[in-house]
C-alpha cells in the first residue's frame, strides 16, 4: 500500500464516526448531509516560518490551524459543521508528523461539534497547513458591513497577549539555540502570565459561541475577527461598513500579563495591542440600546467583552487619548511578512 | 490599504455576480446559498518543483489545480458549486501573479457553472495552490467500493498521454536551460500530437459531464479518478470494492500520440498508461448489461470512453496479456515523490 493510502487508513481509525459524515476520508470527495439553507465557508493557510516556528509540536499545530478557520466562522456566526485538512511537508518529517496535525486538528473541531471529512498530502521543502471549513449561519451572517453612526464598539478577550507570546516565544527560541534553558525564565512575569501569554500566541481558542451568541440575539451590527491587528481589522470594517472607528485609549482591555511583558521589555502595551495580530478575538459593533442585553449574553458564555470606542460618521480607524487623536487603521499584520 | 486588501479588491472586481454568492471574497467567511441534500467536498494542494515547473504560466497554473479538483468532483458524480482558493508565494513574484492564477481558476470553474467565493494569500519560499471544491451529487454518490464480480472495467480518454507530455516538457526545459530553443522540436512526432501530450500534462479537462451521467443515469457501480496512474488507482478502485481488477492489455486505448512518444523514447507505452499518473480520466466499473446505454451516454457527451477490462473475486489489479499476468496496483505515482 502506498503510504497515503496507509495514512488513509490510520486517519480513519482516529475518527469518532458522525451519521452527517455520509463519506468520509478516503474517498475522491467527502459526502456530507446537510439540511437547506446558506453555507458559511473559509479557508486558512499556515505556513512553517511565516505563521508558526519550525518545532512546534505537531498536535498543536493542528489545533491552531482550525482555530484559525474556526474563528472566521465565528466572526460571521456560524455553528462549525465540516473541514478539510491538506497538509505539505518534507518526506523525512514521516508520516507520523501529519497524523499528529490531522489528529490535532480534529480534536480542536470535535470540541465545537465539527469533523475532518477529507484533505490531501503532498511532499514539499517546508511545512505547510490548508484548512477549508464550513458551517451553518445561526440567523442573519454578521458582516463587516452594517455597523453605523452612533454604534459602540466592542471587542473580546485581551488582544496584544498573543503578540507578547510570539515575543516570549522568540526570547525562548534564542536561549534554547544558545543551549541555555533558564530555570526562571522571564523573572519579571509571573509563571502563569508567561503562560498565558504564550498560549494566547500557541493555542488560540476560537470566539464561537459569542459569535453565535451575536448572530442568533441579532446583538451585533457589524463584525470580524482580530486576527492581523485590532488597528487594521477595525479599519476593515470601517471600510466594509462606510464609517469611522473610534478606539478610546482608557477603555482598552490591557490584561496584568500583557503589562508585566511591555514593562520587562520597554514597550507600549497599547502598540501590542493595535498591531500585534494572531488574536482571534472578535470586534463588532453594537447598537446602543442593546449594551445590557450583550452584557448578559457575554457573561452568561463567560467570555470577557469590553466596548472600546464608537462609530462615526467618516471613514478609517484612530485611537483617541490623552496626546490627542492617531491613525490605527495600519497598524498590524501584513500577509506577505513573515510573524515568526 | 494593505497588499491583501488590494488583492481582494481586485479580485472583486475580476468575479461575475452571481445569486448563489451571497457573501463573496472579502469578508470573513463565504456565505452561499444552497437547497437541502448532500454536499460533496474535495480539497487539493499543488506545489511548485512535486506538481508543476517554477516558470509554469500563473493563469495554466489555476486553471490545473481547479481541474484537479473538478476530477474528484466528476468521480463522485458531483455538480461543481463553489471553491475556495489559497495561494502562498514568494512575495517578490508580485501581487499580479497571484491575481493571474486566481482569474485562470475562476474561468476554469466557471466553465462548469461554479463560482470562486473566498481564499487566503501567505508569503512562502515557493509557490503552493490549494483549492477546496464542493458541489451537488447528482443522484446517489459515485463511491469507489460498489464494484462485484462480472462487471467491466472502463476508462475515459487516454491515460499516458500526460505523463508523455510531462516528459517532453522536461525535455523542452533542457533545451531551454541550455539556450536552444530549436524550431522543430521533436521530429519524431507530429506537431499536433506534440500539442496534444503537452496539454494533457499542464492543462487537463476534468470528466465533470461524464460523472455527472454515471452518477445521474446510475450506470456506474464503482469510480475512481485516474490521479496518480490507472495501476495504482485500479489496485484502490480494487480494495475499496473487495474484488480483483484484470485489466486486459489489448483493449488498453493507447493513443497515436502515446505510441510515437513511446517509440522515439524508446520506452513502453503500457508504462506510460499504467504508471503515468496526472491524467484526471475515469476509471469506473459498469454492469455487463449496461453497455449499450453506456456507449450512448458517453458518445452523446462525446466522451470517448473504452473497456479495458473486468472485475473479478479476489483483490488487487493486474494485467492480462501475452505474456501473462503482471500485478500493476503499485504502478504509479506516490505522493511523496517530486513529479516535475
Amino acid at each position: 500500500m502506498k503510504p497515503e493510502d496507509d495514512f488513509v487508513e490510520k486517519l480513519r481509525a482516529l475518527l469518532p464516526g458522525a451519521d452527517s459524515v455520509l463519506v468520509g476520508p478516503g474517498d475522491d470527495a467527502a459526502i456530507v448531509d446537510r439540511g437547506a439553507g446558506p453555507l458559511a465557508a473559509t479557508t486558512d493557510l499556515l505556513v512553517e516560518g511565516v505563521d508558526f516556528f519550525s518545532d512546534e509540536d505537531p498536535q498543536r499545530l493542528g489545533r491552531r490551524a482550525v482555530s484559525v478557520s474556526l474563528s472566521d466562522l465565528a466572526a460571521v456566526g456560524a455553528q462549525p459543521e465540516f473541514f478539510l485538512l491538506s497538509i505539505a511537508f518534507p518526506p523525512e518529517r514521516g508520516g507520523a508528523f501529519a497524523l499528529e496535525v490531522a489528529r490535532g486538528a480534529a480534536e480542536r473541531a470535535a470540541q465545537f461539534g465539527a469533523h475532518l471529512v477529507g484533505g490531501d498530502l503532498s511532499s514539499a521543502p517546508s511545512v505547510l497547513l490548508s484548512v477549508a471549513f464550513w458551517g451553518r449561519p445561526a440567523g442573519e451572517p454578521l458582516r463587516r458591513s452594517g455597523a453605523s453612526r452612533g454604534d459602540s464598539l466592542y471587542v473580546s478577550g485581551h488582544p496584544g497577549q498573543a503578540a507578547a507570546g510570539l515575543h516570549l516565544t522568540r526570547r525562548l527560541n534564542a536561549f534554547a539555540a544558545q543551549g541555555s534553558f533558564p530555570t526562571l525564565r522571564f523573572p519579571e512575569i509571573s509563571a502563569a502570565d508567561q503562560e498565558r501569554l504564550i498560549d494566547a500566541y500557541r493555542d488560540p481558542m476560537p470566539r464561537v459561541a459569542l459569535g453565535l451568541a451575536l448572530a442568533r440575539e441579532r446583538l451585533a451590527t457589524a463584525a470580524i475577527d482580530v486576527s492581523d491587528g485590532v488597528g487594521i481589522d477595525a479599519g476593515r470594517l470601517a471600510r466594509a461598513s462606510g464609517v469611522r472607528c473610534v478606539l478610546e485609549r482608557p477603555r482598552l482591555p490591557l490584561s496584568g500579563a500583557l503589562l508585566s511583558f511591555a514593562t520587562m521589555e520597554d514597550l507600549d502595551p497599547v502598540d501590542l495591542f493595535l498591531a500585534g495580530g494572531d488574536d482571534y478575538e472578535l470586534l463588532f459593533a453594537v447598537v446602543e440600546g442593546e449594551a445590557e442585553r450583550l452584557t448578559r449574553a457575554a457573561s452568561g458564555l463567560d467570555v470577557p467583552v469590553r466596548r472600546i470606542g464608537r462609530i462615526e460618521r467618516g471613514e478609517g480607524a484612530v485611537l483617541e487619548g490623552p496626546e490627542g487623536i492617531r491613525n490605527v487603521a495600519d497598524l498590524g499584520y501584513d500577509h506577505f511578512e513573515a510573524r515568526t
